[in-house]
């Protein structure tokens, strides 16, 4: 086998997308060694446990010491802390790239960090599961999905086509923008559905006339789609919101205008414009579809017939019928 | 085998929820004999031509002629002209059901036209997918899902048992009503979540700084589980909103206030609450997993790493990058 591209790559933070780049760096001999750091002694010893890393250091600054490819796999709102505390580690020539769903607020916490000869290149690539920590990720989360960079004016060339070739590697497409722009696009494709999913999630949690037992049983009528993508990581999320704040704003003030829009058509029975609406929106779902980003599988492909384990449900309902 | 529960059932519409009923008679032994009626001659070969029903009417008022279960797979919106159709052809004993995602619009349009004799129960099986057509039809549909029935005051105790048990017998659990209630509950768990997932795919469709393109390229990151329960049948949904106007808005009015203090947090930096809230949206997906309403697989199971085709995407993309 040929010598891989990079030697060393560290990741900071081992959870779904950390772990998802180990399987995919080992699948397609990437690296010849990972490293990492995580906060935490318990995901430390399972990142140990199962080969994720060779090695797991408490400090970040200590993994990234020996690393030509550093990816912060972390919070958007924790990269500039850490950032700083790994800058005086960084070796000269090193790319430092992170995966976070927002861009402009990381260049603006972490570039003031980077020491000059250590090439910063922001990534994010557009994948992930409802589940968290290093236990939840696998090789094959990147095939298919995009990942944007948004390499600085005057990015070292090279570095970013390094950068390009790994996550192709990965399995990724791989488009470059500006940060403004990836967080403008992303405020619509993920941000703010990912708001509105967690919104109604708790606007159902909390009415006086439908329970939460009822809200959880008459799910499968469409609300139980809403609920992946609200099982996401809180901490996460948290940060996205805080940090991307104009784009998904604007965005949210869009959707609101328009879903007022809506309502006032089913006050006044437009049925017309509801249809004509409702038509449009296939278009989409055909794109997606007909691009590899989702599948055409009837209802996701869920299983349909496999066994129910029903047992704590029937217990919280067995008063009720 | 010892005789089926009914002798001939009819089957008034023959799309997604009509052909799987269909699977699922079969599937059972609930019925000696299926006929049906469709509007569309398309429509009643394909049924035929798939088994569907041994007789396909272009009458309905002929199709129910000898049945003794009757039931209207349409969109709710045409049930009231159906039942004035029917009415004279409906025998003595025969039980007439339907499967309407309102039901108090349905009793308002259809009981009127009831028969003495003929027993009335409104029912509604929360089970579906975005695909439409008798060709999208299959067994297990039913399978762990709920069917709601809403008999009216005094209704015949046998004809509500013996529907019961056929929706059992068609995999379900069932549960019983009131239509006010059923539309409220509905409202929130499939109604008002279609609304916004219409409403959020329009949004992103017309947008000035972010691309169509852009937007199908980038939908992993959320987006694309909207589309699923937006590219559902516009006729049916169209019904829907029309017919249970006032639960919806008053839904509708419930979420946009709880968006309204969401956006209020991300807007004053509150990631206090954000992270509450988020957080307690796990909650309700556990419940639902637990419930058997969803698989727990990551992405709801969709395959990973599967062949990706991206012909077409990959032209009309081809001079952005």
């Amino acid at each position: 086998m040929s010598r891989p591209p990079f030697d060393t790559v560290a990741l900071i933070g081992i959870g779904l997308i950390g772990s998802s780049i180990s399987h995919g760096i080992r699948r397609s001999g990437l690296a010849r060694r990972i490293v990492g750091h995580a906060q935490s002694d318990a995901t430390r010893q399972t990142a140990l446990e199962l080969g994720l890393v060779e090695s797991a250091f408490d400090s970040a600054a200590d993994a990234v010491a020996q690393a030509d490819l550093v990816i912060l796999c972390v919070p958007v709102g924790a990269c500039g802390t850490i950032a700083a505390g790994i800058a005086s580690r960084l070796r000269a020539g090193t790319i430092l790239t992170d995966v976070g769903s927002v861009k402009g607020a990381i260049v603006r916490d972490v570039a003031p960090h980077v020491p000059p000869g250590v090439h910063f290149v922001p990534g994010h690539p557009i994948a992930g599961t409802e589940h968290s920590g290093p236990r939840s990720g696998f090789a094959e989360l990147f095939d298919g999905r995009w990942c944007v960079l948004t390499p600085p004016a005057g990015a070292d060339e090279n570095a970013v086509d390094r950068l390009k070739a790994f996550w192709q590697g990965l399995g990724s497409h791989v488009e470059v923008m500006t940060p403004d722009h990836h967080d403008m696009v992303l405020a619509i494709t993920s941000h703010v559905p990912h708001l509105i999913a967690y919104n109604i999630v708790n606007t159902a949690a909390h009415l006086e006339r439908v329970t939460a037992s009822e809200v959880i049983k008459f799910s499968a009528g469409g609300f139980r789609d809403f609920t992946r993508i609200a099982a996401s990581d809180p901490t996460m999320w948290r940060d996205v919101f805080l940090n991307n704040k104009a784009a998904v704003i604007e965005m949210l003030g869009r959707f609101t205008e328009d879903l007022t829009a809506l309502q006032r058509a089913i006050r006044f029975d437009d049925g017309e414009s509801l249809f004509r609406l409702f038509g449009e929106a296939r278009q989409i779902r055909r794109g997606i579809i007909q691009a590899g980003q989702d599948t055409d599988a009837a209802d996701f492909g869920r299983p349909h017939g496999a066994a129910q384990p029903q047992t704590s449900l029937s217990a919280a309902t067995k008063s009720r019928t």
